[in-house]
């Protein structure tokens, strides 16, 4: 299995120090966000791939269909051009959130009902671009502000009312470790897993947005989750996406040289 | 629907204190906590409760199967203590909590194991003394820490397998609102629904532990919820319980006298 770096785990560089050092430390693939792409430049972006043979493993994170203070064709066309980012980049997936409960509603079924509507919109486009979309399952604890799909399954839910070979799921340990499907749930996505992004969970999370642990340094048992993946067929980069105050309170040549040091032996142990 | 104030959401309050202001407010049934009844003394505080007419609608709480640092033994000497605590208060149901993940390990599967035998074993003496456990799934955010049970379908798993008239679930909003499946589990759980527990979520969870809102001030559809519990046959008391450092920071007459507020108004809507 190889391995990703997602820019997010180590912010504190510009896309050119990013890029150089993953080259540097025998880095293949990266994640991409998609503001720092946009401010870098996407043909600057695509050139200094190209030029450096990096791959793009992920494009984040275009979705968030529930935000109601936005006309839904303003969401639609931004997501468009998400598209048309992760066209330009190669990337493997672009990921997607379904956004949280819009504002001051309590109605959860509803908000899913824009998800999967959105999606269902924006599918034809992905496919025209030959671009495949990965709908993330976030954590509960992220339920309200960022995604009201929280389990794998329901993720698969929506993509079995979809079918196309351009949607598919993220299965990001952070986000699903804790789920008593999780096993049942990733055979079940088997060639539908476009994205596998890892991170570790402190025994006790008392940020649930920025208090990831580099991988190894939890609870999380990984290796059983990457030889699940490995197992329902997934092939393709690893990626490693750690939100850590913490770590990026580091120096960021640091935090990717122990990124990489405690995430190789897993994902040598899960193959 | 009937209120029940649990001794957590005002917790400055010593229990004479505590069992005073909630009869004082109309409020009669409550929820205690072993650690404040032990302190106060376990005959003096069913003598007051008595004496005020007070119902308890929950012991919190029992359980902790998962700590591998104790001996078992003791888990279970500690357990029925719980028991007997609750048959002397007249508890409507102990509340019990899994646990989280044994120190340094990392196997969810096994330490779910270790729960479900620890409530086979404290069955048999809860039924010889009459008192009812409730297993309560707790958030997700929660699960390497306090309980590897997190969802209500999962609690459900367990108590299909242990079969008894005194086993059953919390359903705690905070912890299971999120979930796609819970309509689906409240009408599996039926009678099985042995307390129902209140407090609110809010758009951004900072704190999973203490971030809790009063009911009402946040994004949880509570009207439903209690409406789907009444449908499936819930009619004892629902208990407010709040853990939140910033109710906790206000006067309690006050923090009391808005959760009975903001409280009351739900539970005539759903009824």
């Amino acid at each position: 299995m190889m391995l990703s770096m997602n820019q997010m785990t180590v912010p504190s560089w510009g896309l050119d120090d990013f890029l150089a050092r993953c080259d540097q430390t025998g880095i293949r693939s990266v994640g991409l966000w998609r503001e720092r792409v946009q401010d870098h430049g996407l043909e600057r972006t695509v050139a200094q791939l190209h030029s450096l043979r990096l791959d793009v493993s992920t494009l984040c994170r275009a979705g968030f269909f529930t935000a109601s203070d936005a006309d839904p064709s303003i969401v639609e066309l931004d997501n468009r051009r998400a598209v048309d980012e992760a066209a330009a980049l190669g990337a493997s997936a672009l990921v997607l959130l379904g956004g949280g409960l819009p504002t001051g509603s309590r109605n959860l079924t509803a908000a899913r009902t824009l998800v999967e509507r959105g999606i269902e919109q924006l599918l034809p486009y992905a496919e025209r671009r030959d671009v495949r979309l990965a709908l993330e399952p976030l954590h509960p604890a992220l339920c309200a502000d960022r995604s009201v799909i929280s389990t794998l399954d329901q993720a698969l839910d929506v993509v079995d009312r979809l079918p196309s070979a351009h949607l598919g799921v993220v299965v990001d340990a952070f986000h699903v470790w804790w789920d008593p499907q999780l096993w049942d749930a990733i055979e079940r996505a088997g060639p539908r897993i476009f994205s596998v992004q890892v991170s570790d969970h402190p025994v006790v999370l008392r940020d649930p947005l920025h208090g990831r642990l580099l991988p190894g340094a939890g609870v999380i048992d990984l290796p059983r989750l990457l030889g699940a993946v490995a197992a329902a067929g997934y092939r393709e980069a690893v990626e490693v996406e750690v939100f850590s105050t913490e770590q990026w309170a580091r120096a960021p040549d640091r935090v990717l040289a122990d990124a990489i040091d405690q995430t190789q032996p897993l994902l040598q142990e899960a193959s």
